[in-house]
């Protein structure tokens, strides 16, 4: 079953079926971006030109052979192309067209399944983006180039329901250096489902994370078996929308989805071994926290030199059941020796507001060598006199160990010019301490 | 009672006491700043020089006279210097010297407090950063400038229990352009209270919006009483640290607060007519709405470009309590004139992914005019082929009429670049749905 996907991920070539010669078109958007972005044989497919983009024009699919298809027809004549590719073999077609189950017409979506039964092609959509796939440059998003930056290669796939939604944190991702493997938008998921998506990047070496937007599961059953063992092999990470009846109401115009009772998905997911992310910001923020570190099993200690973010780091750790590490007692009389006399000696550790880059490097390394300690939260703020840049040196240090980091440094300018250098390092850093509490809870749990 | 703080916030001079030469000291980076940005008289006192920075420099704070005084001399010598400033008849006196209740010294405090008794000398502080005031140019912040932008002039008056948390909060503001009038970190209140401070912002015409971030009240009953007064002129966000066990323990050992049970503060907040801020992240979100917006009690207008944000932005609504507005029929009647056959006329609106600027102006003046609508939360995909940044001066013209507005844009580079230009107009932009919900709940509530 699940190879039948390969050619998804893997086609030699691809043919645009609706490709156009008229700028703000979907047909021309995608064919433009494969030019620039495709490694394989491109094929354009327009019984009303002859040449596209300097591509020959071809008057159908049959003319061809490729692997995959993306069809960008109007919807009364998809299921004549989509015809077309079944008689040419074509294995994977994505479906970008909509108005199907989104908008109450299911009619036509069956049409769709009966037309590919008993035939080797798979349909990825309808109403849908499609595929990027950073490794083969296949790129099927017609969202052009300038306006949404493609992220760097790297480890997170990153499956959504939900095309428009799932490439705007893709640009995020983008903006914050986090590296993409794969992105998959499945729309109404009219043939390829949900799980089968899971599995397959389960069983991806090029992916170390898997992110996902879902609205609603097409087979809860299915879809919790399969979390259950791909979540022993690397970290899902879902985001539930339609959690409540007004948005659920949205969803089903949206997606056609049917988003059900959100107490039931929440208890799955735990129970599937996945992390939920309750936000926007969250799904970036873990990803990053998940591409940039190895987890962990334990409790963090917390370093700062501003008392203030102890305080408020301590009860967002509490908040969100991470525990705090009590320090050994050979850290504790180690740590005595190196800290001001009127410095308390526990866990958020305060190095006092005077601290310099070698107080943060003494009271480190002391304490990534506690057992209790399985994981670092750095705060530093940057903005002291006596904290200056080369701090930045000491943590990409403590970085080489095999215990998980994340740094939170709040502030502006100077401050975030000089976070981004950490990051380029892969040490995830975040503005404020509730990012940084969520991101090193998800690499100790 | 209360005039008795108006020096603090319109003196004609400034005393350093404990000024220094050295560079990498708070006396002299204090003196320095000052030097930069008050616009009254500054005297340099410190008895072992002669001149400091081009200075006089003064043997005692009695050879001068001045409305205040910030002092930064080791704890010893505070008794000796304070004494001075009440026979020099200062009525305002910063003390920044830390070292007090926080680590358990009380009876040092109470001396102070003994030497000032029967006087009309006030103390901000121990153990606090002083004050900014972008209006008189007053700057006690020892956090040097490149390091520690300070934010321009405007209406959001904030006062920190902690020094370091507020200031890097300050640098958060200059960044994201949300003006200040004044900030305070009012450390241990030794002498000036929470409370006092809190009355005095109540009755200032250049303060629209009072921030607090507070570890603990110094007298419960008189704070609240205080509070129910003053936010009745204007809106007060709070943000409360030591929430937990964990989190009062870091207080106790940070600023000598007893933080008490949260339970018991979060009703109070309430009844008191206080917004609670959650995060760091929220102090400045919401103070950024309420500074560039004018709040509206009732339901809000959702309008988007992208369905599944139209999802998630009805989920975290909902959780919010934020009343999603429900159209009149004249609105859904004009609404669908201007449509697309296949789109949805309801809460969230659906403009599909295929509107333009102009699309967006039309639904934009109808659900403006709706008396359903209070306010307005506008979502823009900047990505999609067919939003041009027109939609700018779209949202521009709409922000002349009286109901708030709160925009989305989530993406990268691009997008943030242009979104920008939006806050520049005193538009409160977000990155993420649930920033975005979160501000518009505190304009209509």
């Amino acid at each position: 079953m699940i190879n039948m996907l390969d050619t998804f991920f893997n086609p030699k070539s691809v043919a645009v079926i609706g490709a156009s010669p008229e700028k703000r078109s979907i047909g021309y958007s995608i064919l433009k971006t494969l030019k620039n972005s495709f490694k394989g044989k491109i094929y354009a497919v327009n019984p009303n030109h002859n040449k596209i983009l300097g591509l020959k024009s071809y008057f159908s699919v049959r003319e061809v052979k490729t692997d995959l298809a993306v069809i960008v027809v109007p919807k009364k004549i998809v299921p004549l192309v989509l015809k077309d590719c079944v008689k040419a073999k074509v294995k994977s077609v994505v479906i970008i067209t909509a108005g199907y189950s989104e908008i109450g017409d299911k009619k036509s979506e069956e049409e769709l399944r009966k037309i590919i039964k008993g035939s080797r092609t798979r349909i990825l959509g309808v109403n849908c983006l499609g595929i990027l796939d950073t490794h083969t440059g296949l790129d099927t998003l017609f969202l052009p180039e300038p306006k949404l930056k493609r992220p760097r290669k790297g480890g997170v796939s990153f499956i959504s329901q939900s095309g428009a939604f799932g490439s705007t944190v893709l640009d995020l991702f983008a903006y914050d250096d986090v590296g993409i493997a794969k992105f998959l938008s499945y729309g109404n998921q009219t043939d390829i489902k949900d799980w089968e998506l899971l599995e397959w990047l389960g069983n991806d070496p090029l992916t170390k994370v898997i992110v996902i937007y879902m609205e609603g599961v097409s087979d809860g059953r299915k879809f919790f078996e399969v979390s259950k063992k791909v979540s022993k092999k690397k970290p899902v990470v879902v985001f539930k929308a339609g959690k409540t009846e007004s948005g659920s109401k949205a969803a089903a115009s949206h997606t056609g989805s049917l988003a059900g009772s959100y107490d039931v998905y929440r208890a799955a997911f735990k129970q599937a071994g996945i992390f939920e992310a309750h936000s926007v910001e969250e799904i970036y923020d873990l990803s990053k926290a998940l591409e940039f570190q190895k987890p962990n099993k334990g409790s963090v200690a917390v370093v700062t030199n501003g008392g203030g973010f102890g305080v408020v780091t301590s009860d967002f750790l509490i908040q969100n059941k991470v525990k705090l590490a009590n320090f050994s007692p050979d850290t504790e009389k180690k740590l005595r020796k190196i800290l001001p006399k009127y410095a308390n000696i526990h866990n958020p550790l305060d190095l006092i507001g005077d601290a310099d880059h070698k107080r943060y490097e003494k009271a480190l390394d002391i304490l990534i060598k506690d057992k209790n300690v399985s994981g670092l939260l750095i705060i530093t703020l940057l903005q002291t006199v006596s904290l200056t840049p080369k701090v930045l040196d000491v943590i990409k240090k403590i970085n080489k160990t095999t215990k998980p980091i994340v740094v939170c440094a709040t502030g502006g300018k100077y401050t975030q010019k000089h976070m981004l250098e950490l990051e380029s390092s892969h040490i995830p850093v975040y503005l404020t301490p509730e990012r940084a509490v969520k991101a090193i809870k998800v690499l100790l749990d």
